[in-house]
């Protein structure tokens, strides 16, 4: 109810302030009997992880976390699994100048106005730290997607005006980890590297667009109606901080076709592999999802990052007393969330894809 | 669980097939004491009504509804409101030939596979009939709003190629009812109408944008984290038949602006009114929300519509049996569904904000 | 959120007041392909009929129901189920009387200072005829756990101080439908009708208790911590109109033993089937559940019935107006629930452990 | 949907094993501004905390808590308040000879059976150490309820054939923590201290009963049909380890009554206090609550929990191989949780009524 939790079987409530103790996360409804592999989880929160490369914030967050319940002898219990990560370094003073000021297109004006109250640290409960729980709760459902052979990849497929022209299948995802901006084209990783150091001189901050790959989904993922996996997938993609577009499959650009260019033909599957879904698409634009339920087609979307609102320029704004002040961040910030962003669109698409996997067991006839 | 239902207050949930008895719906959470006007909710009705124009579907769809329960006098109880719609003049038969064929882009094959059954009169439970329940919902959800002064309105920003420039803001949406494609700009409507009554003479269909304002909203709407305004905004609006894409404020557009470009600076604001917030913003990129949370100005966001799948060519597909087979779709159908999609997207909307209203009043200190 | 649905994955949801349109339930999330068979669910509806015997109600409610949803050719499809009962017969103003009276012991008086509106006629939404919809959504639930070979048996076993005295185990429960009072003990039954029979005439009412018992449960339905089966259980039962109390195995008289008495004792199950559980209990003070979760051995409970409200007795009350004021119910009303609630016990009971037998497939590892 | 959580609007959700490295809860939806009292938290710690006298357990359980997170400056933000306790002094090698072992009426077999893996170690999380985490979440709803000048106060009512025979009505209820067992009737408290001690001695154990009364309810807390006020507060306290039954009001007790004798008269409000209820009734068999409703009376109910079963008596037992084995508990361990369970009962109560609070201002016309 009040938005800290998302997930109908596989549930995770987030918790935790940017400076407060601890940050963390619980997932319920994880199946038990689970391996949990903790290297894989540190290998993902570092992939999250601010200071990471020179294109990013230089602030160097703790990132270890503790596993407090709900995993027995390496495996999960079917209990709710609490997982922390405690804060440390924290300077709360470095944020007192921000105490009574409404920065531009922050939270700060509309969690006071909510709440009454507002833990001004580091933006508090607003801060992007907070998908560090993502991140975790994202880390356990992937091992459990691994183990039914789903797979979630993203990469960041446009900076600004620098763009990806190719169709993501046109391209070896493989790639994307090897260069700091999460890039699989690595001439145009190269570009948007320099524009971002560009930017990041300037003080100014750039956005983006993440686009995101998933794979091995069998077919009837996905409800109905409202639940439809698209819909599921896009609320939780846009409650990323700086999401502010989300398309599946031909998206947008799909305004542009006919239905006669658009539709996806069936084809009979050439496999014989029983696990495979019997019939396959020649096209398609449906982006693996129809009447909201995966098709076994690939499912892929893409989503849009504005650029961040922390720069280091002076900017006007208004303060608690209404009156009119000049400010600048003088912190360490990312100029481009983009390439950290990666591994939490990955976590959120996984925890949807884990949760409609366990919402089909139910009307399973197997 | 099964996705039939929205909202967590105000709680709808829908229920019918296309060539079933009824359709319905549940509105669970409404407020007591609201007047409901039953002349405007025929009037809702009959913009989402099939045979409405020249460039809708000619079918003739029974539009008259039946409220079952929770209404006392003119009056909601705060009890259930059950609103139905009897299905009249089904022809099941015209169906028949589809029972066995996986149609290009429908929800057949899918439905298929997940249930293991499947009302196949007319596309059943997948149909766009039963967005007639989400219409009568939102007609409710809008008399709900409009005793808070908050007003929610659609319009067709483009169809194929057409596109309105403008931006929402230079618009006179009064004018949006003039026409029958529901654009307010007259000379670009006209060129809609136009191609869209082209591609019905090709037998093929076309897709297109909706953009939606939400004027009146008071600050404090929405939830940080998972259940951000625009993450349920987004939502809502993705579940919808042919939806394929969402974006909040500047949206893709966004990814081409710097930070100092695309914050929005607060200022005092000039009224003197107690009920206006005390801060505006001199731009709007966020689409007013910011942390997930409105923030008082307008909030806007626009949405894609793929090509309807039913075409009257013939296309290529695959049988229940496997075997490749070749249909050509015989009905009525829209060659473009965004003109009746405008009620549909406002629906949407308006029970999300509906839902959020009642959700910030919990937390009031009021 | 407003309390008219129950159950997390089998989730229904009731509407409609005693004398408006019609009556009905949403039954959201029933699995596809389950056979409907109608003469089962009128067979219910008929148990729950007022004026089915000199001992109920002389009101003779319609009883006939429509479908509108979610079934197709015999079958469910996994989309809701909408059964809806017309309200035949109403005489509103027969009720007019009672329009500003706050009767005793009734929810007149909450409803009014809740919702600040109240559907007086016949109690409206809090009429014990919103039972109905119970009863239809019941006989569902006991179609699907039949197919399961899970049976939910109930029966009246105290009516005031008249009290079967035997444990469920040692009665014949066959015979519980052999009088109109269902008891399976007849001589008891007989001291039980006839005990109603002289309250009605005095103009009077009376309670008792309801045992029910459930067989055939799987090992594993039922979660740790909040949601134990029987804490639903309870749930379900406590909200029938009249119910105030529910306990479940040895319940309060369990207060007296001491834990080496209490304690059941595992045993390995003789029988050789693979299907049944392994391991039983040679005594079972449990209630077949253990930690929350079923354990293989049947699961009892039983509830407690207050005297009805409405009596032909002269009582004192206050108005709308805070005036002092007389009042004695004229209408056609039962004198003792107990045999009528029967029906609607099981029914809770049946949605109960078809909501648990679907939420344990989702954490099943077969 | 795993049990673990409870409430619709303030929603606790719990975690940790008894052995484990934490136990915890987040307390998600309590509002912001509440001022959090440290030392009362505490308080209610340790009414729970085992050792505290000669009639529970000898275990030193260590009784500190660390809030993570939701409290700025000692008052609540609106986001999740986090709280643990760490585990210390584990020693789960005592735990080893029972790691194969089904112990009779604990959750060993149906926990095994339903999840495939169990933490063995002092019943994992099925022991009642889980219920630390309710008496936190707890305490911080009385700290709302506080507020609002509600109060829940619990006391033994019953130990095995020792009764309060009084009404709680008849008791001061502020003497109920001047000894051991909590009773506020001194000369029965004595009387069940001296038998417990007795069963202690046999190693054997014993059950009773609780009262708990809720005073300063305001008219119109809980939701017609299926969350009615006394449902959920039957459902929160059966989900207590141990509890066997719930009523409330007149329980089974009112069975005995007629109609005439059970009916609660209403009465105009001699207070001239516009806060107060302007009726009141005469008698309260209802345990203030009607439909479902809270109608301003005292909110009383009485629950039953069975004698616990770890015994230090030898027992008869199966194991995981299947084998006829016998035990006997060696730890420390109540032979009557009776005492400590007060504050669990309480915890429970003030959550539901604190849920139930906040579900009725959304309604609220004010």
């Amino acid at each position: 109810m009040s938005g800290n939790s998302v997930g109908e079987i596989c549930r995770i409530t987030t918790f935790g302030e940017s400076h407060g103790e601890a940050l963390g996360v619980i997932i319920d409804g994880c199946p038990s009997l689970l391996e949990i592999d903790t290297d894989f989880i540190l290998h993902e929160l570092r992939r999250r992880k601010p200071g990471q490369s020179s294109i990013t914030t230089e602030r160097n967050e703790d990132e270890t976390f503790e596993i407090l319940s709900g995993v027995f002898e390496g495996k999960t219990t079917g209990a709710p699994i609490a997982i922390i990560v405690k804060n440390t370094n924290q300077k709360p003073e470095d944020y007192d100048e921000l105490k009574d000021i409404f920065r531009p297109s922050h939270a700060d004006y509309t969690y006071e106005k909510k709440f009454g109250i507002r833990d001004h640290r580091g933006s508090g409960r607003a801060s992007a730290r907070e998908t560090v729980a993502r991140v975790l709760a994202g880390a356990i459902a992937k091992l459990f997607l691994r183990q039914h052979d789903i797979s979630v990849q993203a990469y960041v497929s446009q900076i600004a005006t620098i763009k990806v022209e190719q169709h993501y299948s046109e391209l070896d995802l493989s790639l994307t980890e090897q260069n700091i901006v999460r890039c699989p084209e690595q001439s145009i990783a190269k570009k948007m590297i320099t524009l971002i150091e560009e930017i990041k001189l300037q003080g100014d901050s750039i956005g983006g667009a993440i686009t995101c790959v998933i794979k091995g989904v069998p077919v009837g993922l996905g409800e109905p109606v409202f639940d439809k996996l698209h819909a599921d997938l896009g609320k939780a993609i846009l409650s990323i901080n700086a999401c502010k577009g989300f398309e599946i499959g031909s998206g947008f650009e799909g305004i542009l076709m006919k239905g006669s260019e658009h539709n996806d033909s069936f084809t009979v599957h050439s496999s014989q592999s029983t696990e495979s879904p019997d019939l396959i698409t020649t096209s398609n634009h449906s982006g693996g999802i129809q009447g909201g339920i995966s098709n076994g087609m690939d499912i892929y979307f893409r989503c849009a990052f504005k650029p961040v609102s922390t720069i280091k320029l002076e900017q006007e704004t208004v303060n608690k007393n209404l009156q009119n002040v000049q400010m600048k961040a003088s912190g360490r910030h990312d100029s481009c969330v983009l390439p950290r962003a990666v591994p939490i669109v990955e976590a959120m698409a996984a925890l949807v894809l884990t949760d409609h996997f366990l919402r089909n067991k139910i009307y399973s006839h197997d």
